[in-house]
């Protein structure tokens, strides 16, 4: 776990009747500001709030999801940025290798979903530009290696335990093997984080993987995991229509409300041993 | 409640060993989409991922987070968008009195918070320009009527009972009294939504009113609260360090994990009776 470490503050807590002093921790959220870089040109590509830490694969994962890069040698390099004698970790200098073609692109876009507001279906089509094949080539999923899946997240993210205000997304093998566990208070910031892990070491698309969100699981979360390949994509709370909607579009078996030994099938249940 | 019905959806549903299908009713989420125009002129400000349903308060809401809007008179006309013969309830045409000026900011900063990556401070100081100061004439609030905010809130949100997929944001009087529950995917368009309808009633600032979120709080919803003059924020689960942090540059009183007869107080104590 690479996520920066709850800031303790004090706090007073009531109950029933009584108050006390104590010192909370709490889920640490930061602005991080992109400043692209291209031959000596600068771009500044926005600001996003998330936990720092992992910040570095953060960036590769986000710049992946919005179509500015495509793989791990199109990022030169990322560093602090500096001025002078300052440097600071919240805003980082990113050098493509690429130019900023897709990044024009990016910057209209930044942070915001790049979904057309005239139909759902406008959105879907245009992420099937990009989309990668979702591959199973393995023999089904067991349910109850599914029905572990939010355990072995939960185990893999101590900070939760202490600020209950973080967000967790893994990537699993198909025999449920944990390769990467990243937090966030932005649920959209743990998918990049774990994209963006795969990206730097060239393990896209992940093909026969599984990603398991602590959370609800919307457009952004399916549609991250379409752009990465990714067939089966676990939620431990609520999935939302239009993610049911995308996952079936692009041929990944979405599971909603994983907890307890239960889940909910909205997509391609071939892919279990049901 | 205004929020879409939730969409039925066939779905299977595994528990220990067995499969069986039913009707999942989820969250809808839909991409809205923004065109702004003053005399004629056009710009378009981008699309948000959001649960149809308050939409024109969601769009009031949004534009005055953003520094588009001041009050109710702003806004022209909200409609939806016409081309020839084909109307889209997705897409909402905005007529605004004052012109782009704020708007162009806006444009820039579509969707992401207007943060500034080089310190914390930095985003907390552009919004001072803006925040409305923080009142409470009242007498302090009781622990007690604070304890039954998550359940007045969750009894005017009926759908998340169906689908436990939506946020909610309800706006209360010092009593307790309920004005207005808006429930959506996302947990800051449901704060809009609710700051949006108290714009359209010549009701902002909200000096001695309380907001409560479903959810965790994160910057964006203290800063929401700040710049409509909500001087008490209560969440039912985690605010972030910038949420507290935030809450108390400006004088607000931030609530967390409100439930169980608990809660814990990250700023401004003086406004409760403990």
């Amino acid at each position: 776990m690479t996520a920066a470490e709850p800031a303790p503050r004090p706090v007073l807590r009531y109950e029933r009747g009584g108050v006390t002093s104590a010192d909370d921790r709490m889920a640490v959220e930061e602005p991080l500001e992109l400043r692209l870089v291209h031959r000596g040109e600068e771009q500044p590509v926005g600001v996003t709030m998330r936990t720092p830490g992992a910040d570095h694969d953060l960036v590769r994962g986000f710049l992946y999801a919005e179509g500015a890069i495509r793989r791990a040698e199109d990022v030169l390099s990322i560093s602090e940025w500096r001025e002078g004698e300052l440097s600071t970790p919240n805003v980082l200098r990113v050098e493509l290798r690429s130019g900023f073609a897709a990044v024009r692109t990016l910057s209209r876009h930044t942070f915001t979903s790049s979904a057309c507001g005239v139909c759902g279906t406008g959105s879907i089509e245009r992420l099937a530009l990009r989309a990668v094949p979702a591959v199973w080539a393995r023999p089904p999923l067991s349910p109850g290696m599914v029905c572990a899946l939010p355990e072995r997240l939960r185990a893999a993210q101590p900070l939760f335990d202490a600020t209950g205000g973080l967000h967790a997304a893994g990537l699993f093998t198909a025999d449920g093997e944990c390769l990467v566990v990243h937090e966030d208070v932005g649920r959209h910031n743990a998918v990049d984080k774990v994209v963006g892990w795969a990206l730097a070491r060239d393990r896209l698309p992940l093909s026969d993987h599984v990603l398991a969100v602590s959370s609800r699981a919307g457009f952004e979360i399916v549609q991250k995991a379409a752009l990465a390949g990714i067939p089966v994509v676990c939620a431990v709370s609520a999935p939302t229509s239009l993610a049911a909607e995308l996952a079936g579009s692009f041929g990944l078996t979405l599971l909603g409300f994983v907890r307890g030994g239960r889940f909910n099938v909205y997509s391609f249940p071939e892919r279990l041993h049901l």
